[in-house]
């Protein structure tokens, strides 16, 4: 095998099916991905199917805590965990630049695989384009999946009184990307957040007739996260800041880098809506997921007003409004 | 709205909250998509699905005959059509470069859209991406694809004696990208045959028992693909040159650029394998179809062999190997 991609290697003929099966089947094998058609089949499912897609475009492709292909699984199967769905299949889709490492090209497929099989989520299709040198910034990856949602789970209204339940400390992937990219040296030990959340679905099944939404803030951080259920529910939410999970470390390098963590990206993180009466319980049970033990309730929504907004109490005494991201933060977090 | 595409169109925020409303809803709009949730549900469905996924890097982005937008979905839906799957929803991922012109993002949005209504087909998930001005060429999009393979049909061992049609002339998506990457001028009118192609799967619903298999020609075109096939099945090819339909035009240009149309990609022909006695009744209702009045048997499988070849019968009367594509064609054709 060459020790870079060349543009051959997405001719679709002879060469593409080299690296399809020397990086791709190697490191995705399941029984499902044994031939090369253009599309795989599976027997229908029973109950509603949860369908969606996310590119990535992570720069830098490797970061403390992951690199851009366990983000692209990641980031998959935990929008479709948002949705109440448990990840069946994956698509999986490589535009890679002329000359790129090929090491580096097995090692990012490695990582999708082992993610694979850490969560039993199959790669039943692919598809592989390389460009000229210059037409793309190493290698961006598309990831599309089908879940099957929980039969006990579907989003419901939200009333006033409904607790939102953050499941740990957030703005780990956006500040762990932010020292990278601004090349900061820090003395603290910060990585991504970024990890398959199924398990927190899995833990939830017997609460899912209390859950009202659940949702993953990654683009825009909790604060847009917030922002869009808020505008979704048509009511005010009510934000304690001291309640928010946040690392030391983290919090101290975006005072230094002068960057809100409410906005910063998470990528192992679920926002979880739920009735008043189960929070606690509710809340219990996350604790006992792995990587969950600082999650905690952080506010509540209000009763319907005519402007709802995001408004948080801050930890000096005062109030805050907190809108979706409307500034430039940093590009090509995910 | 801006005239260009801002980074901050793609951070996950407010701007790509507008980016979404005012282009890809505006334009894809249907009734599944109507939240802004990360992921969409949809009730099960009886049956087998089929799922695909593809990204498209063609350059230019607009030529004659469609743009990357109409390309992705017309690729999506003829890879699930390949597999004997009638198309129900997609995603649809976008990756652009800051500084993308407003007008024509808007314009590649109409063009899927167009496609899914005349289709029938339904964009039911999407994501955005920006990234600095360099880091990608223009636009690039991924389309992934679910569907609902025909009851009826199921690919089948294929026996000696099985014919191979063509849906109509090949090498015209090929050569009308080369004849602008190249900055030919010819005299012809020629353009892509870049369609969508389920039409031909309802016309053959009768038919699907007595087809042993499907493919679209296009990466690497007829030759290419047919070697694919030769390879999963074990039996040698025997084409007959004089009976794959080709427009003089599309010879005549290759003929001066010296390529090879066999190898050319197609993006709106199928290639079907079918039972010698219902090969001829096949054609008959293929040439019904909407641009496929030049549809042909081109050749037939040979007895198992320990090489099978697909080998060609040429218009002079002389043999000729034909292997998969080896060399460099040109890169970004879809």
């Amino acid at each position: 095998m060459e020790k870079t991609v060349m543009l051959r290697h997405g001719d679709g003929g002879k060469h593409t099916s080299i690296l399809i099966k020397d990086i791709f089947y190697k490191h995705f094998h399941n029984d499902m991905l044994v031939n090369s058609l253009d599309a795989s089949v599976f027997d229908g499912i029973h109950g509603r199917l949860a369908f969606t897609t996310d590119s990535f475009v992570v720069k830098p492709l490797v970061f403390p805590g992951g690199n851009i292909g366990k983000l692209a699984v990641c980031g998959t199967i935990n929008d479709l965990v948002a949705a109440g769905a448990r990840s069946l299949y994956l698509s999986c889709g490589f535009i890679i630049e002329e000359g790129f490492d090929m090491e580096l090209l097995e090692r990012i497929a490695a990582s999708i695989g082992e993610t694979c099989r850490k969560t039993g989520v199959k790669i039943i299709t692919g598809d592989t384009k390389v460009v000229e040198k210059g037409s793309v910034d190493g290698v961006f990856i598309n990831t599309s999946g089908i879940g099957v949602v929980q039969a006990q789970y579907q989003p419901k209204p939200i009333q006033a009184g409904d607790q939102i339940i953050i499941t740990g400390g957030i703005a780990q992937h956006g500040t762990t990307i932010a020292v990278e990219r601004y090349g900061i040296k820090v003395e603290e030990n910060i990585k991504s957040d970024c990890r398959p959340l199924n398990h927190i679905l899995e833990k939830l099944q017997t609460y899912m007739g209390s859950i009202k939404l659940m949702k993953d803030p990654t683009r825009g951080g909790l604060a847009t996260a917030l922002n869009e259920i808020l505008e979704a529910s048509g009511r005010g939410i009510q934000l304690l800041e001291e309640a928010i999970p946040i690392a030391v470390e983290v919090k101290s390098i975006n005072e230094l880098l002068g960057l809100d963590p409410l906005y910063h990206a998470c990528e192992g993180r679920l926002i979880i809506v739920v009735d008043k009466q189960k929070a606690r319980a509710v809340l219990e049970e996350i604790w006992q997921c792995e990587d969950c033990e600082d999650a905690a309730i952080i506010g509540s929504f209000l009763s319907t007003g005519l402007f709802p907004k995001v408004v948080m109490e801050t930890v000096i005494g005062g109030r805050r409004i907190v809108g979706p991201l409307e500034g430039d933060m940093l590009p090509r977090i995910c």
